[in-house]
């Protein structure tokens, strides 16, 4: 094996060094965040650090870089307290990884890709059309990590949507099923199509 | 698409409860942490937060949880400042799953199953030997998350061991290589088998 030390990282050129710290901490959730600005803007974005916070109250979070597109994600959920996560699947990875690109605020992804808004339960954000989970999400509070200048922002689960069909007797949502993608990096996409449960461990 | 809401959560079993919400996020990554005690004894544990929080400095972080085992990491990493990230392959699920029984601290993880450390570059925490990419780390701050009493430990990268053949030109590690897995809910397990990148994306 090769060892990488964090001053050889400094000597690396930019694009070599954030391809290879983007992808150093493992597979990332794969997820589109839609909301919509105060002048009635869709905007949909992807993200790929979605963590599980905690599951009562049931809380999941998300790392926000100031100087990227995800920004107006940002601008959105603070000015309107609201937002949605939505599962990217096996057929729409090309259209939800253009997300990525640096569009101004005053115009809509959802209009420069396949992908298509849609409106639920009269919550206010839009969701992805066609997307096998969909969380409707509501702004709770927000840290600011000093040590880089980012933020993590915390959201409460208002509500999902999900087929039936994907969950287990046991409430597990089995992404397979659902041909879930996964993150790799900073573009790369991957599709598990199998997968095994361990159960609850105690010691022995 | 069946919808249920924050309200009918909490009327479920919470063993149902628990894995609908662990699994609602998505994929996550799939980590070993390593860390030894003041007293000499090592730890390991598998978490499914580790996250990307930047490149420059390359920073890492996960999310803690007082009430479960993987407090005695928490504390390991407080009292020495050090600790591992190592990646779970696919010829170590059952034992990686393992780690996360809840032995008492004078137990290492090590002797219960057949994952074995190892000490590379006079680095204090233990790696988990023979994983595909091993990450010393060293503690830089924490954030208390009010919302349900957890904690976000961030870290800095000191150095990675990797398997040159995993990267490609571009700095990119490629994890189907690496037969790396990633983790569905509390203990589901998918090992990708296929990727594909899509590259930078600019408005079109």
């Amino acid at each position: 094996m090769t060892y990488i030390s964090n001053e050889q990282l400094d000597t690396f050129h930019h694009i070599y060094r954030i391809n290879l710290i983007n992808s150093c901490s493992g597979y990332k959730s794969a997820n589109l965040l839609g909301t919509k600005s105060e002048h009635g803007i869709e905007n949909v974005a992807v993200f790929s650090s979605v963590t599980h916070i905690g599951s009562n109250p049931p809380l999941l979070g998300f790392i926000c870089r100031p100087t990227t597109v995800m920004r107006h994600t940002y601008e959105n959920i603070k000015s309107t307290g609201f937002y949605t996560i939505n599962h990217i699947h096996e057929d729409i990875l090309k259209d939800a990884h253009h997300t990525s690109a640096k569009y101004d605020s005053d115009i809509s992804e959802f209009d420069k890709t396949g992908l298509l808004s849609e409106y639920k339960n009269e919550f206010q954000a839009p969701f992805v059309k066609n997307t096998p989970l969909q969380i409707a999400m509501e702004f709770v509070e927000e840290y600011h990590i000093k040590a880089n200048d980012t933020l993590l922002v915390i959201g409460k689960i208002l509500g999902l949507h999900v087929d039936d069909s994907f969950i287990t007797d046991d409430g597990f949502i089995d992404l397979v099923k659902a041909n879930v993608a996964t993150i790799n990096g900073l573009d790369g996409y991957a599709v598990p199509k199998t997968n095994e449960r361990f159960g609850y461990q105690r010691p022995q």
